[in-house]
């Protein structure tokens, strides 16, 4: 059997476990010698490949790639880029097969979200297409858990995991001042299409917090916020709102884009939270507080759920096998056995019914009156918080990897992106 | 010797470890049953002790007070609310002797910052004015780091870890995607005043960030921060801001309150952040993000120092010592003996000294260039934000207590706040 390279990058919005996929992936090829060389990264994902501005992982010790796993966004830079059609961006697959081949370049992992899966499952098609020989195995991950076929996205957990600690500490700041200070707190989630993220807020409510969710996936409608808000102000001295960054009008209007202007007429810029916080002073006269977690909550590998860091690696390990197996546009994904105790196993989905479908939150995973999450919602979740996988610390700060990147000399003349 | 009771109050502002100092005046309070009868904890505050609304601590097993060690917020509730001066208001101070004397109390440990020691001065006062014999010892707690003769306080350790953690981390994600996405990630912190908690987030370039501080001390100058910001994203490719909420034009406006209305006129909610995010759009047609940190930042239990923790108890436990050992109007205090190895013991200040006066950063510990922090205040805060010390976790979120808090019968007529 020839020896064959093998390509990984990283894709779109990065998290605080994409690491621990790409420990999986290069870990797992060093243990096949025999058959994978050297895995080559892409700098900035899939613009390190189009640009032939490849990383040679082998230079990295084998310390260094196992401290991925508790490294933090991504070591070898991502990018937002999606690739065009095969039929009116041609040139751009031929580049890739250009770059592969004078690479040796036999296996594709490409490590991302929706947008990404489209991207790898169409550099699947290049052998049949192009002639070229190429496996490509794409590798979840994405913190607004949108994937389909997959139980769960690696990313999302610990996200999950980071808000309803928050939602949690942040509930019992307020709970404790609110005789005489504030009474609400509103923390700003990510999530602009589907409400999973915002759902892990709710979790505090076993807690005894007294929370308020507003999701995307329900047209806001605020006097009955503001009676909610109210209501629970009323009988617990306090409540906290989680509101999701895609939270908007019947009409469409995110919260956000309120039409704020500044004093020189600017459109001013978002934060769904002010605007929560200012309808609440203006209509209920509570004194407030709001925070808007945004990259904090996807970067925060100090909280990382130990199921999502111990899945993004297996999820990287299994394309690695996958691979190896003969497999081409394929995912591996998280099969759910049972609830509690927790219990799953990794399976896998045909790449063309993962492009481009989206994966919403189930309507019954959000309670009836619209303001919180069901018993099903929370027992789905609660398995993806669990566990805490803490870094390495030194001086008071986590031990982070930072790789050395080696680049790989070019063979190729430069190419135009545009 | 007789038997005295004891009354402990949280006052001002929360922190993630103000519980440990009330877990270090219980516990030691058991510890000394010959000397200390019940401690009573004020509800709300001093409030508690205003109206006569106590809680019996004895009602807590030792599993529970040992559990307020890492619990984050205030237990029995805090309030902002400050005893006038004697004169103007001797008959609240008449009517926490009468709250004392009905309950057997002569030890009071008030638990707060520079308003809290005052009030704690003046309840010292007390013994020789009315007559009426009282201990009184302040517990120092403030994330502000603004008491003096204190080498630090309670609290701030554990902000500034969580400020240090955070920003490094955001900023691994901003230097991930800054070859196509966000190059600017400003983080906004507490410290109207004093830029302590700002000056954590320069922790991060130990570890290569480029970091971009906004200190209250230093009057914010647009160009040259804009300069500096983009000299930064030409060397790194990105950078990140940690804006304090106390950051000011050179007229004394903040930052946050750029006079923006939203659509219907009204004053727009603050935010440094969003401000000096958009500042760098037009200035620079970067793309950024931004962050609020707000009361994640002084709950955040989960990723609290281990130095701020043990001080905290300390703190609590030597104050119940000083009383036994007959003091009165007087304060214990970290007095730094090394940097490094760190190395302290608690000493104690006299409370006349202790209030209304405001501890500000040395000038010598921010950088010349006013952006970020000298190797001096690098060795100041290393050692406070040394050491992680994790609450326990169940189903994925921490363990936090929420006490019984059984309230004491009233033997008084209600009193009128006003």
């Amino acid at each position: 059997m020839t020896m064959t390279n093998a390509f990984y990058a990283q894709s779109g919005g990065v998290t605080s476990v994409i690491n621990a996929s790409a420990c999986g992936v290069i870990q797992t090829a060093r243990e096949h010698p025999d058959r994978i060389g050297t895995v080559f990264a892409g700098r900035n994902g899939i613009l390190g490949a189009l640009a032939e501005d490849l990383i040679d992982t082998s230079h990295e010790s084998a310390e260094a790639i196992a401290a991925l796993r508790s490294t933090p966004a991504g070591a070898f830079g991502s990018c937002r880029y999606k690739l065009g059609s095969l039929e009116k961006n041609r040139h751009q697959y031929e580049r890739l097969i250009e770059v592969f081949r004078a690479h040796g370049i036999g296996y594709f992992f490409y490590n991302g979200g929706g947008d990404s899966a489209d991207t790898c499952h169409k550099v699947s098609q290049l052998s049949d297409v192009l002639g070229y020989p190429l496996q490509a195995i794409h590798v979840p991950k994405t913190i607004d858990n949108d994937l389909p076929l997959t139980d769960c996205c690696p990313g999302f957990g610990s996200v999950a995991k980071y808000v309803a600690v928050s939602t949690l500490e942040a509930s019992l700041d307020v709970r404790s001042m609110c005789a005489t200070s504030t009474r609400v707190f509103v923390l700003e989630v990510m999530g602009r299409h589907a409400g999973w993220i915002a759902a892990a807020g709710a979790l505090a409510a076993s807690h005894g917090i007294p929370v308020v969710v507003l999701f995307p996936e329900v047209p806001f409608d605020q006097p009955a916020f503001l009676a909610r808000v109210d209501a629970l102000v009323k009988q617990h001295g306090y409540c906290t709102v989680v509101v999701s960054e895609g939270a908007h009008h019947p009409d469409g209007t995110f919260l956000a884009e309120q039409g704020t202007r500044d004093a020189f007429g600017h459109a001013q810029l978002g934060g769904a939270a002010p605007v929560v916080a200012q309808m609440i002073k203006e209509g209920l006269g509570h004194k407030y507080h709001w925070a808007v977690a945004d990259y904090l909550q996807r970067s925060a590998r100090h909280i990382a759920s130990a199921t999502d860091v111990r899945q993004a690696y297996e999820l990287g390990q299994r394309a690695v096998e996958m691979a190896l197996a003969g497999h081409n546009a394929e995912m591996p994904t998280i099969e759910r056995i049972s609830d509690s105790p927790y219990a799953y196993r990794i399976g896998s989905a045909p790449l063309d019914q993962v492009a481009n479908h989206e994966k919403m939150m189930p309507r019954d995973f959000i309670s009836e009156d619209g303001w919180g999450i069901t018993e099903a919602c929370r027992r789905y979740l609660l398995p993806l918080i669990e566990g805490e996988d803490y870094p390495a610390y030194r001086h008071g700060l986590p031990v982070y990897a930072t790789l050395r990147n080696v680049a790989v000399d070019r063979k190729l003349p430069a190419f135009d992106l545009g």
